[in-house]
């Protein structure tokens, strides 16, 4: 595992490039198996074994994480947005907490995007995404996002009524196919002007299989102490697993584009979706190729200045 | 040093309550000493061993603090602000990214609060600070605060100027010392209102001296890696340094009540300040007393069902 992927992340491209879902290549979700665990050699090992592998490659990429995430802030240029998606108990809160676990609070903010309040609802749908946008400098984490516009929203449809939409855009119910794609548009328009404008946008799928996602929830059920994690709802969605899969796939087909790049990471094993994500964030903030901010000459003649009137002091 | 600082921070208690300011005692900055670094069987220990042991004593800090906001997460009643004010390079930044690295950033939000906008000046100078509190379940720090409004605006008077205030508020420039003390009142009505519905208050003063503000300034200065961190603004603030320690030594003595303590920490030593505030700020959370969420009787019914369906599955 250490040799397939280093810490050298230069050199980790092509594994890490094979989660990348390329813009306009034939995607199909039961390509990727969320059973993933490493290769090659990696087959011969143990589970723990490689869970032991995992969580030391973790560990370095949440340093080198640490120090890509310095410069951005020092230099105050790019903003990065992590978009994460996944059905319930694919482990996207667990992944905020280790993998960005290293960095600097002061740089990094998280946003978990529930059931629209009445203002948000007042509002297109990219208004209250809009408010949590990086800014230049930040790591911006949304959990879950404006694609729950298009994929939760999709599955139950009688929530868009509460939205109050122009029938100029929501002629009927349930929406056309068409209205749908509207949106991808729309969503695709969007992230391209951040990117533009110097935000780094990566989307993150946790892919899960429906049987490890039974075995979580039992486990949150059996687990007094886990209880707190499990609501009804979480069954319902359930419910509508393959609906699920279906709508996850025809989206990250068409919104993964050049610059904001879905990834579908192998979820059933945690520290796997957790090491990938790491050294994809990573290796992103890394190829923006910063340095530490110089300063200019007018502003090193203050400098000295500055220097000469502290030593004149004592 | 680990006697006097234990892990169970029960034990601490004593050591910790020296840094916190007394309401309605006498305050004078002169009897805490900013190159404060453990005393007794700590004296004998070199510079060196005590930063060792200084780190070690923050990094069990760390895990316990993840715990402490695990649980306030999970029990989402309580949120935490935690108020950060110094003079300039005392370590504020420092003390964030190292007292909150093992933070789950989801559970955590940073406000830095500089020169207020335009925006912003059209308001009380409480609103900025309102729209930047922690939710129930969170942990606020405020990288700089309202209390610049009653200290640096103190010193900088003419900076008023810009905020429009009605003259029954503002009658003539330089303020009367009763413009200040008016709100004092407001900010500890403003705290009082906060605690009283839930949110623990916490601030701290990085009391750093003359002398090591200046060889840090230096630091700044002579490293290049450093120079962006350093503005020609700092020194000109640094010309007010002994107003600015009167000011700050009122404005603690006025504002610190029981529920809202000040604690001034010596800064001095980096580690110093670090291991005290992370210290006190887990002892803070654990004094709530939270447990993990319990279900209620009519939730573990469902829970039973849920569990049923999950097992019928296969």
């Amino acid at each position: 595992y250490a040799a397939a992927m280093p810490v050298d992340l230069s050199h980790a491209s092509k594994v890490l490039d094979r989660f990348v879902v390329r813009p306009g290549s034939r995607f199909r979700l039961k390509d990727h198996d969320p059973g993933w665990r490493g290769e090659g050699d990696l087959a011969e090992l143990s589970v723990k074994e490689l869970k032991a592998k995992g969580r030391a490659f973790l560990e370095r990429n949440v340093v080198a994480l640490s120090r890509a995430q310095e410069l951005l802030w020092a230099n105050g240029t790019y903003g990065v947005l992590i978009v994460l998606q996944a059905m319930d108990a694919a482990g996207k809160d667990g992944l905020i907490k280790h993998v960005m676990r290293g960095i600097n609070p002061q740089g990094c903010m998280v946003t978990s995007f529930k059931q629209p309040s009445a203002e948000e609802l007042a509002h297109s749908y990219l208004w209250r995404i809009s408010k949590a946008l990086p800014r230049r400098g930040q790591i911006a984490i949304f959990n879950r996002s404006h694609y729950e516009d298009v994929i939760a929203v999709r599955v139950n449809p009688h929530w868009l009524e509460r939205a109050s939409l122009p029938p100029s855009v929501l002629d009927r119910m349930p929406p056309r196919r068409s209205f749908w794609k509207r949106r991808f548009d729309e969503i695709n328009a969007f992230e391209e002007h951040l990117v533009r404008n110097g935000t780094v946008v990566l989307k993150f799928f946790l892919h899960l299989s429906r049987a490890e996602q039974r075995r979580r929830f039992l486990e949150r059920i059996e687990d007094p102490a886990k209880n707190w994690k499990f609501s009804a709802s979480d069954l319902a969605e359930r419910a509508h697993w393959d609906t699920y899969q279906e709508i996850y796939e025809e989206t990250i087909a068409a919104t993964s584009s050049a610059g904001a790049p879905w990834h579908v990471l192998p979820a059933d094993h945690k520290w796997v979706a957790r090491s990938i994500a790491s050294a994809i964030i990573t290796r992103a903030i890394e190829a923006l190729g910063l340095a530490p901010p110089q300063v200019g000459d007018a502003d090193r003649a203050h400098l000295a200045q500055a220097r000469a009137a502290l030593l004149a002091e004592e």
